[in-house]
This record gives structure tokens, sequence and C-alpha cells, in this order.
């Protein structure tokens, strides 16, 4: 394992590894790039096979939340942690403690929120050693799991998709495919159909799927034929690297915009969209209104639903902005998201 | 390279690795343990061949750092970084000040100071952006270069051996062999002939040493061949592992005592001393009269030199203390060492 190779591809700034033999933590901070400002970032405990893994996952994760932070138009930079070990049998209060110490000791720099396997309880428990934590649960005083403000900014990202593709940004009759029923996708499947929206559903979770029939008018598809549904918007909200070689071909919509990272399994495949006529919303863009929640939950004023949903509603207007860039350039709209996000911190480097 | 099994081998806390697109800083900052206090220790700049070599350079030192502040009775943990750089081409304002911003960034945990390849005006250069800095030059309000507080400590530790191997800790009439004419051990050079020592130095630089015998009235000998003066006590003052193999069984003296890091090659070479009736005095403790200068540069009160001088004199005392559990525990003096100092932090964690 090279670290200082590693950092250079991409300048990161700094990844610090942590060690607390007490609590049995094993934990790496990465930040990415604090030109805009601190770098916020969830914690993802994970049980990595090896350390490598985990020091892979957190490089490309801190480095994604530059970008999402920079698009955004949020005074943030990029970091990420990961913990070494499964939540499931190794988290504990002093673990959690332990990186709370660790997080607090970095003055500010990495302020961390919830991440797979990680939640808003466990930031109430990091809370008591710093303050440079977000997504604190509610009964700790914090804003809580952001899942549901992520969903309306993937709401407002699927708006904009149809404005670009059909002239309206109306849900009403329009056909969503939308493929995981998590906290982020349930949630989008609630915005969307009270938008008047028509929805196909994917989830493993059989009882899931079936509350979005009951309770949303749903149509269900099986798991592998989401990706084959005639629709107007495909919105992935689970897992990454669903627009891949095997389901480029079958996708039959017009747009992709979805609250799941890292949609494109590669770079290729967006360019892949793109020639199929298919308009892509940079899933970083899309899904940043928990960020810009969290952003508010640590520096803003004390919780006010409208501020925050005034800053994530700018997800449409940018969201337009990247789609015309990349016409204007013949580029795709990830190359043209990551160009925007670039260019400003360049300027504010 | 193995970063959580290296540390987890001896119990880090933490390792930084730090990267500065603009200046071309590649650092390693370690803190070993904060048990007792903020990690003191200092940058090291040196151009490492690979990152693995820096990486195991800067857990050493950091470690070495922790037992050095335990056993002189400091509030201060372990802690060392090193700059990947030649120090002749590579160091620049712009590196140290990006260097000093990593330091500044973990809040106090770390304080930097001189070492290899760094020294006290690098330090006033840091001091510009973080207060978590010693040996800062006297130009920018700092304490300066301890190196001869450090050579007054060592001194001390050359009485305690002499006091325990030959009752009495006064150096009239005693031979003693310095080994490297640095800014240490010309200082302690100096210390010695004015309480009436016999010199015998050995120095690669032929001026430095012609210096010595001029002022000093030293006898010089060859630099292979100071192995084998018959004195006192040996102490040497440049490179570690002097003390090894080749060397053990040429010694002529009663004791040594030097203010070089890791005189013994290997632990074994410790009870190889004991064996032969050499009275071994550790060397991380003779020579802590820098770290303690350090300290109360930080967190003292304007330097004061009684205080300073005050505290580094109690080096006399814990290096015959450190003789005599040696001896009750049929233990070498280096292990005797690590023990009180491992104890130190165990009953304060």
């Amino acid at each position: 394992m090279r670290v200082f190779q590693r950092m250079g591809e991409h300048n990161y700034e700094k990844v610090v590894f942590c060690s607390d033999e007490d609590s049995g933590l094993r934990a790496i901070i990465a930040i990415h790039d604090t030109t805009l400002g601190p770098a916020l970032g969830g914690i993802r405990m994970l049980p990595y096979a090896t350390e490598e893994q985990a020091f892979h996952d957190v490089l490309r994760l801190a480095r994604g939340m530059t970008y999402k932070a920079s698009i955004s138009g949020l005074d943030l930079g990029g970091g990420k942690s990961v913990i070494i070990g499964d939540p499931k049998t190794d988290k504990s209060t002093e673990l959690l403690r332990a990186m709370g110490r660790f997080i607090d000791s970095l003055g500010g720099e990495y302020i961390a929120g919830q991440d797979i396997g990680t939640n808003s309880h466990d930031m109430a428990v990091i809370r008591g050693v710093t303050k440079h934590v977000a997504c604190v649960h509610e009964s700790a005083g914090g804003a809580g799991d952001p899942s549901r403000t992520t969903a309306y900014g993937v709401s407002l990202g699927i708006r904009a998709v149809l404005k670009s593709t059909q002239g309206s940004d109306s849900m009403a009759g329009r056909q969503i495919a939308i493929q995981g029923l998590g906290n982020v996708g349930f949630a989008l499947a609630q915005f969307c159909a009270e938008a008047g929206a028509e929805l196909t559903v994917s989830e493993m979770d059989g009882p899931l799927a079936a509350r979005a029939a009951d309770e949303l008018g749903a149509e269900v598809a099986g798991v592998d034929d989401i990706y084959d549904t005639e629709c107007d918007v495909f919105s992935p909200n689970s897992i990454g690297g669903v627009v891949n070689d095997d389901t480029v071909g079958r996708l039959h919509c017009k747009a992709v915009a979805g609250g799941a990272n890292n949609i494109l399994a590669e770079a290729r495949h967006g360019d892949a969209l793109a020639r199929s006529g298919i308009t892509y919303a940079p899933d970083y863009l899309v899904n940043s209104g928990g960020l810009i929640r969290c952003r508010e939950e640590v520096f803003g004023r004390p919780t006010e639903d409208f501020a925050i949903y005034s800053r994530v509603s700018q997800i449409y207007d940018q969201t337009l902005r990247v789609i015309r860039l990349a016409g204007e350039q013949s580029i795709s709209t990830s190359a043209a998201a990551d160009r925007i996000a670039e260019e400003r911190i360049a300027a504010a480097g």
C-alpha cells in the first residue's frame, strides 16, 4: 500500500490512521480538499477484509464529498471516514466515543455524519465527545437522519430532467421507476406519488415493496426487471454501479436521476447514456440534499426547515445548468458537473 | 505497507499522512501515546528512498519520545514527524509553512521541534502558522537550539555513572572519551573540561577536533580508535548503533553515557555491556535535557534558565535510580528504564 502515491493521484491533503487499543477501534479519516471549507462526510463502518480495501474506499468517498460540496455551492470541503469492523457485532459506545475523540482532535477540519453502518443514534454518542458531528439524533438535539431531505433533493433532480427532456417539470402522469426503497427511496416515492407521478418500484425487501404498492399505488417490478421498465425517469436509490455494460442497453427511459452514489459503473457509461439520448443527472449533485441539511445542522441557525429546503431547491437550477453546459460543450453531464465543481475550487484556491 | 498492523505492534494512537501539492510537502506525523500529555517530538527531514522507510522511522522515533518524556517525569506524550525530502534542496518557506498548518490542524496534540534536517530557524518559520512548536530561534522569541541543555543533561548522566562505578561524581581527573563534536558533543566536552575531566575526542570534521584540542586540551583519537580508548566513561554523541557486535568487546571503559539516540544497536547489546561490567546510562534518559527545555518553552514560564536546569538536574537522580533498579532486578539498565517509563504511563492511563 503506497499511501502518498495514492494521495498524490488526486491531491488528497491528509489521511489519518486512528487506532485505539481499549475499544478496538481501527479507523481511517481521509481529508481530500478543504479549499472551500471543513471536510464534512459520513462515517462508514464495514468489515473490510483488508486495510487496503478500507483505505481505497475512504479515499474514493472523500473525493466524492469534495465534488458534492462544490457543485452544491456549499462552504465545505471533502472528507470521509471508515471504521474497520462489523457494525452488528463490533460497534460499541466505547468505540464510537474513541472515534469521536479522534474527530475532535482534528479541531473541526473534519465533520462526521452517518453513513452505511452508522446511524443518527451513533452520531448522538459521538456528539458526547465532539461538536464536529452532524446527523445527530433528535433526542440529542440534532437534526437526525437527513434521508428525507436527500429524497426531496432527488425529487428536484427528477423535475429538472423532466423539464429538460419534456419541457415541463410537472410529475403529473409521468412514469418514474424507482430502484430501492430504503430511507431515501421510500421518501422519494412518497414525494413523487404526491406530485402525481405513476411509480414502478423494485425492492429486495418484499414487505417494503408491498407497502409502496398499498400506500402509493406503485407497481412492483422484479429486482432485475426494473432496468427494462419503460418510463420517463429511471431513479436508482440503492447500490452503486447500476448503469453498467449489462444494463445500459436495457434502459427504456428518457432520463436517469437517483439518490444512489456512483450510479455509473464507469465514466464511459455516462457517455453511453448520452449516445442513447438519455439525460443523466449527476448523482452527487442530485443527492446532495442530505449534505446541505448536515451543513445547516452544524453551522446554520437552529434547524429551520424553510432555510434548508430553500437551499436544497437550488439542486433544480444546478441540474439544468449542468445539462446545458454538457450540451454546449458536447461532453457528458458527469464531465460537466466535474468541471463546474473543479472550477469553483480552483477559483477559491 | 500495513499501517494498522505496525501501529498495533506498539499501540500507536494516530498516524497522519500529510500531502501538500503546492509546496511538494509529503510528511508523516506519528503520535504514539498521549496518556501523559501532548506529544512533543522533532521534525526529521531526510531524503527517504521509500515512504516505507519514512513510515518505519517515524514510528520508531515517536515511540522513543514516549519513553523519553515518561522517564523524565514530563507531562508529555510521544510523537515525531518526518518530511520526505532533502533538506539542502527541497526545504522552502512554503514547505515549512505547509507543515506548520498540518501541525496546527492537530490542535496541540502534536508539538514540533527541531531534529536532523531541521533547525531553529525552520521552527521560527513554522511558528508563523502555529503555536505548537518548540526550539524556535531566539530572533523569533523562542528558546532556540536546545543542544546545550541536552549536553548539560548528558554531563549529569556521566556524573551519575561515575558516582555509581567509582563512588564519586566528580569529573576531576576522570578520563572521558567523547565520540562526535556536534552541537551536543562539543558543549558536553566543554562542560566536562570545565569540571576537570581529561578528554579524548573523535570527530570526522578535522577542524572541529582541532578546536577541541586547542580550547579544551582534548586528545584527538581516530574515528575508529575511539572505541579502544581506555577511559572511565565512553560518551557517544553522534550516530546511533555504536555499541554493536563489532565494538562491544573493544570498549575499555567502566561506563557508557552519551547524548546520541539509540546507542545500543540492539537490546541484547545492553545485556552484553552488563556482562562486561560496564554500566550503561540509557540514552533516552540522559539526553532528555533538550526535551525538558522544549517543554518549558511551550508550556513553561518565559525561559528561566534556573527552572530548566533545576528540572534537567533530575537526570542525575533518575539515572542512579535506573542503575539501582537494574541491580535489584538483575536486568539491564535499558530494561529498567523501560520498566519505569511504562509503569508511569500505565499508572496514569
